[in-house]
């Protein structure tokens, strides 16, 4: 089995290498940037999406679109970094890992000291990007191997939206533990909500399970409560946004509905997502803000219009899962159940709620 | 308010009047039809649809077709009304009331007798026509009558595809009692799911109760549940297209998800369909055959394709929600609940669970 690799290094080390998601599922078509103007428009335009992926992009993005520079003087190309690093981090400013990112290779730069030649700081640069990017990749895989558990052999899955490969530089967050099970040797078919307005489900998620060969059926959300009736769904593996402090959930809008059928169901119900999503300054779900999107979305989604003209749309962006329609959570960290305690930040708090032990050499 | 007559005869009673529904929600467009060939092709390409709204354009259409062979002899003109009958009751081969409506006729003619001239024969046919088709409006009335109490002034009503006006010759079945409330003069607000694949809630019931004045707000199907939780649904109100003896209810796929959530969030769940629908001979909806329909219509719907090619697609066209999930069900006989029982047709079996009394004229 292979899974795609959304963001990585172009052989030559010059460019960052992205899959462009604005042409699937119609076509793989990867792309090369190498000027910040590539980065930023990739970036800007979505063909690179989901938050860690964004965040993998823009310091590779940084770092590569520097590499022409490298005969610049140290002010000069210290001048161009800052001014290139501004701008990555303008494209989306709501995006948390982005700056994030970006902000890792300027502390980087910062402490190689001000004598540092240009050499030395696009050797450092570079070096900041590449740790973004593994650590990106061993979050993944670490979800993955504590996710693994719960995807037994013959398992019939069920996913909303896309927190696979195609949102990380890795294996994906919710689908990290498919692909792991995979892997494995165990046979996994994944059913994939289409997931309105956007259908990240149909559109990313069923083609990159497709395209490493696992077997997938995409459905209209609307269906998946039948489908768990008729008995076809073992299990529920979605991604999250935001993880309150009391581990109510905040993930793409559908989620809810697929939680509340999963319950009446007696499905068990897995949020995977990397412990960067735990937000300790959030005691509840009931605190976190759901950004309103346009109307548009929803009735023109496809080119005419779906609904008649002037009639009001209800577009929220994320719906809040409270805890206790969640079975676990698995993050890097291993899988934590209720109670949950996110609320203070550092090892000791996860720890708290964790339930599958960690090898010394993960933490 | 008025609500708008997706069939009814054109003013000079020549032709049947229908709203062309593929040209909605763009556009209001009516067509008066006329010829044989007129009422089939509006059948067949669904520019009337719904299952009652059918079987009265079929018994309007036929006599519409004869109207202009009154100068026929009376052997002619029954030949030709077997021909034009077969050909319409062909056009949906699958819909029950189209055969139904056309059988009708032709035992009116019948009745006529032998010796019965065209002029007569002419005659007794729109005067069977006119018969089904105000037999719809008044099943229409009713279950809005039987149904007003459940729509208290206020009320935030979710409904999920399309059992308005547009699917009947009168105000509808499951939109009937919304009609009624507002006509009462309660303040009442409507959300529709949009009713994926063929978004016949965002195209069709948004647009004719937006066209009556009631304040409507489309959503996703998968944004039902969030809307639940947030408190701003006090009852759900849909369809039926079959209910079996024990009062499991199929309809359009998704309903079933809008019964589970609502009770969850424990909000009413009402099911408004003509005793019509009441299938005795079907004893749970376990026994229901729900037709599988063509992938195009979730991954091609609105042009590109919005999954890889190839993938698996799940696209059952109804889904069963059982008798336990139903708060209520109205008919146009009145309230029925739990326990249920439609297993013996007649009067009888259906009273054992009317809750609401019916005026002798209206039985």
């Amino acid at each position: 089995m292979t899974v795609i690799e959304a963001v990585r290094w172009a052989p030559d080390g010059t460019a960052v290498r992205i899959i462009d998601q604005r042409r699937l599922p119609g076509e793989l078509v990867e792309r090369d940037l190498r000027s910040v103007e590539e980065v930023c428009d990739a970036i800007r335009t979505l063909a690179v999406r989901g938050a860690p992926a964004i965040g993998v992009a823009g310091a590779l993005g940084l770092a590569a679109a520097l590499t022409a520079f490298g005969h610049e003087p140290a002010d000069a190309f210290v001048r161009r970094l800052r001014d290139y690093a501004s701008r990555i981090r303008a494209t989306r400013p709501t995006a948390v890992n982005l700056p994030w990112a970006v902000d890792r290779l300027l502390a980087r730069a910062e402490a190689a000291g001000p004598g540092a030649s240009t050499g030395a700081l696009l050797e450092a640069l570079r070096s900041e990007a590449t740790a973004v990017l593994d650590e990106d990749r061993a979050m993944c895989a670490r979800i993955g191997d504590h996710g693994l558990p719960l995807v037994p052999d013959g398992a019939r899955v069920l996913t909303h939206c896309n927190a696979g490969a195609l949102a990380t530089a890795g294996i994906g967050t919710a689908l990290a533990p498919v692909y792991r099970a995979v892997e494995a040797g165990r046979r996994v078919e994944v059913y994939v909500d289409e997931t309105r307005p956007l259908l990240q489900g149909s559109r990313l998620s069923a083609w990159e399970l497709s395209r490493a060969g696992i077997p997938v059926t995409v459905l209209t959300d609307s269906m998946a409560a039948s489908l768990m009736r008729a008995g076809r769904v073992d299990l529920c593996l979605v991604g999250a946004d935001r993880i309150a402090a009391n581990g109510d959930v905040a993930n793409k809008i559908g989620t809810y509905a697929v939680a509340v059928a999963a319950r009446h169901h007696g499905i068990p119900f897995y949020v995977a997502a990397p412990t960067s999503t735990f937000d300790a300054a959030t005691p509840t779900g009931a605190e976190i803000e759901i950004e309103a999107r346009d109307a548009g979305e929803v009735v023109r989604g496809f080119g005419p219009a779906t609904a008649p003209d002037g009639v009001a749309v209800y577009n929220p962006a994320f719906d809040v899962t409270p805890a206790e329609l969640v079975t676990a959570i698995v993050s890097d960290r291993g899988v934590h159940r209720a109670p949950y305690d996110f609320g203070v930040r550092g090892r000791k708090s996860y720890l708290r709620s964790v339930a599958v032990p960690q090898s010394p050499a993960r933490r």
